[in-house]
């Protein structure tokens, strides 16, 4: 009984720190929201600095003497559930991370991101490379040095691949892509040679209010939840969180490309539900954080491509859309529309790429980054390399930098090691989705009409409420017998584009 | 030269303390300032935890052990310079004031104000101050609590009012009152005899977007920099800063009355141009903070009343505003405009009172405050306390709590103590408003010709740039040559008044 009691206490003490620490991150996270969304340029420096505290702080406090002691002694502690157990471990795992980086380091790097984050807003403004560089540099400095601090067995770029993906290598990523460049090269040379999609009716004059109301629209209907999150415009579109209380997506409106509002809001609704969907009883325990971002991205690019860019489910919003727009689809028809916003084409921006050619926007920033983590090539060497590899993988031209290699934000927040996420996360998600349809008898039946409720109770129940009780591989094994396997989403990319183009 | 050097290092430990604590306090304002514009309603509990760590966090790194051996060292130490004394000697009175308080008791205050911030908002929206009582009483009771830790010679109030205002204490401020009372309800009682002012041109139809617009023209144009700040819409109109570099603004539009949107505008101004004036260079240091909040509301009354309430003000902008509103101002001239918005009339709502009335808000407020604090009233009694209060002062029948004791939000951020700087800021804003026309010859003529940059200037010189350096008195006398002297404010409300309405 005193045992008891002892165990309690102590794993108080655990959640207290986690909890606090937990807030000192979330409060980064408005700061860096505002800074995104709404603050004054000026203030930016002020900014930074305070950026940089909070972050840290955060550090500073996780990694104390004590903090390893205390969970040590926690795991060692027979008294100790499952479920708290598990959330100890993975605090000692994120401890052991954590401790590599010094205080210091984690405070240069807030800085040198935020920083980085104003030059790159301008640089992309002025579509002038020269301005990010040398804060770009800086970046890639101390993302060097954080690989080093990290530890790798072969490559350095696994070390940053690991902070985002835990177990994700440079070996496991090579294997990945070398399953789907094939096949994909091989369907995307089919679609060149059928008749094209005509998708000029998404390249006329949308008027912004209009365009961001139906977001908002999509966004109600499709479950995000208003009472605790909100939309904001911004320059890259974002998802963020200061618990699941509290979520908050942003877009960027286009008024001669319905594409561009459209996809981005689906997409962050994606990352939003499961956010909104953690245990809130977790707050601050891995058991209340997200997997990992490869299944992060699994549940945006599951809503944005397998619902969001599926002929059923425009069966349900086309006719609303048309009301909305009653010029821009007087001559079209659901079939068309569908068509057009699946159009296979090679081009310069990945965020508004098509489900096939997307990958090999992932598959060069990939490369890139793992040789410029290992030094092969220089940052100055970014936009040289940039042209070469969108000539060389998608044939296209890119006429300058802001259409090039400035058109992420990433790098910016010193995320080297995220873009693989995105591929991964489109792979997971139609292996889910296939087990979804299969578990969920008449799921594309209520799709089309426009039910999407049980889709996500199921995501909900296999995914967002367990946090990290288990790693991306378990989860996906749990959920679909197997490992990740490419060939789900080949089966579902010919089919569906065999479809379209009539292959 | 050893010596300085070690001088100079022990300094550079404490700005570094100090900016650690600033960035904690400024990052918890950016949590604030957005929890009051755009925050879900649903995440207030999250929110609240956040803040109340932030909060706590940087209590306790401020008054840590050796923050007070830092503090004395550097007093005692002959090398240190001038200026770097008086910062280090404020920042050590504040040690003191702080250390009285446990890190437990400031987070319960910062949790109980979050939460009654939001019981507050819905109160109002449903006028019903019970949803309000409990989390009003929790917090009178923590604000006794505070003040019998903070300490006091004569009545518990003086400590919270102190807190506001160093130095300041019932005895002062009942002398204070009694001085302006019986002439301001003299004066009032002169106006009443005679013909009234016809303000219905104020009370037509304004949209809301074109009345915001014209609010952003003002503050553009009276100095305010929106590199370094924004305006936004809140429930009560606040000015509340990040550090110079991020001073942010918010205003109500009521569509039906002209004046809430305009002068909550242009008195957030004032506040604004304070903390945008404040040294850049002294970043989390005394001398970087603004005085007192007297010297604050001085700021805004200045510019609300004795620059934007003043003929010559809209001799510039009248013609401005009737390009904005034709219909509105086709029948009116600037004279008319200009007895319109110096109407006074008894009223319940503070913030849209005249300037002749309005002090008796503040003594309802302080006498109220001061009853609550002792104990002599309890919570509960509050309505009923402030409907007699306004018969008996202003002549006026309260019709229920949303235009009565629910108006303001003070109480709810626990800010007991405060109302009195509003009635102090107006009487030191009438002696500086003279020391400016007496060093500023012409100074009349230029606000009549729409530059105001000249009396920017001369606060900027005398009062924003000097921080912390004089107290509230210090400060009067050196830029007046005396203490303050309500008679200043009655001169210019006896003239003002007595020309407008021919007493």
């Amino acid at each position: 009984m005193v045992n008891k009691n002892f165990t309690k206490e102590r794993y108080q003490a655990y959640t207290h720190l986690m909890q606090k620490i937990a807030d000192l991150k979330y409060s980064a996270a408005v700061l860096q929201w505002d800074q995104e969304t709404y603050m004054p340029a000026g203030s930016a420096e002020g900014r930074a600095r305070q950026l940089a505290t909070l972050t840290e702080m955060a550090h500073s406090i996780f990694v104390a003497e004590n903090t390893e002691h205390l969970l040590e002694d926690l795991l060692s502690d027979e008294e100790l559930g499952e479920k708290e157990k598990l959330n100890v471990s993975l605090s000692l795992y994120d401890y052991r991370k954590e401790k590599k980086l010094s205080a210091q380091f984690v405070r240069q790097l807030s800085e040198a991101t935020s920083r980085g984050f104003q030059s790159w807003v301008n640089a992309k403004k002025q579509n002038e490379f020269s301005i990010f560089e040398s804060d770009l540099d800086t970046i890639v400095t101390l993302k060097k040095s954080q690989a080093s601090l990290m530890g790798y067995q072969r490559h350095p770029y696994d070390a940053l691949l690991n902070d985002y993906e835990r177990g994700c290598t440079t070996l496991f990523l090579d294997s990945v892509f070398s399953k789907i460049s094939e096949p994909l090269q091989q369907l995307i040379r089919g679609v060149a040679e059928k008749p094209q999609v005509d998708d000029s009716v998404l390249k006329q004059h949308f008027p912004k209010d209009a365009q961001y109301n139906f977001g908002m629209e999509l966004l109600t209907s499709l479950g995000f939840d208003f009472n605790k999150g909100r939309q904001d415009i911004s320059e890259h579109p974002f998802t963020t969180s200061f618990g699941p209380s509290d979520v908050r997506v942003t877009t960027r409106v286009h008024e001669n490309d319905f594409n561009s509002m459209t996809w981005s809001c689906i997409h962050e609704l994606g990352h939003a539900l499961y956010e909104q969907g953690l245990p809130d009883s977790e707050y601050g325990l891995p058991l209340g954080e997200y997997t990992s971002l490869s299944i992060h991205e699994s549940q945006s690019r599951l809503w944005e491509n397998n619902v969001g860019r599926s002929h059923g489910f425009w069966k349900q919003y086309y006719p609303v859309l048309q009301k909305q727009f009653p010029d821009q689809f007087a001559n079209t028809n659901v079939t068309s529309f569908y068509s057009a916003i699946n159009k296979v084409e090679p081009s310069l921006i990945r965020t508004e790429a098509d489900e096939l050619t997307y990958h090999f926007h992932v598959i060069i920033r990939y490369n890139l980054e793992k040789e410029l983590i290992e030094g092969t090539i220089q940052t100055k060497d970014i936009p040289q390399y940039w042209r070469e590899a969108y000539e060389k993988y998608l044939g296209v031209k890119v006429p300058d930098d802001q259409m090039g290699c400035l058109q992420d934000v990433h790098w910016s927040h010193g995320s080297f090691g995220y873009f693989p996420t995105y591929s991964l996360g489109s792979l997971y998600a139609a292996q889910f989705y296939a087990a979804a349809e299969a578990a969920l008898p008449g799921l594309n039946e209520s799709v089309e009409s426009g039910h999407t409720q049980n889709l996500l109770d199921w995501l909900r129940r296999n995914i967002h409420s367990k946090g990290r009780e288990f790693t991306s591989d378990e989860l996906c094994t749990k959920i679909t017998g197997k490992s990740l396997d490419p060939s789900y989403f080949m089966k579902y990319a010919t089919a569906k584009y065999g479809g379209i183009y009539g292959i």
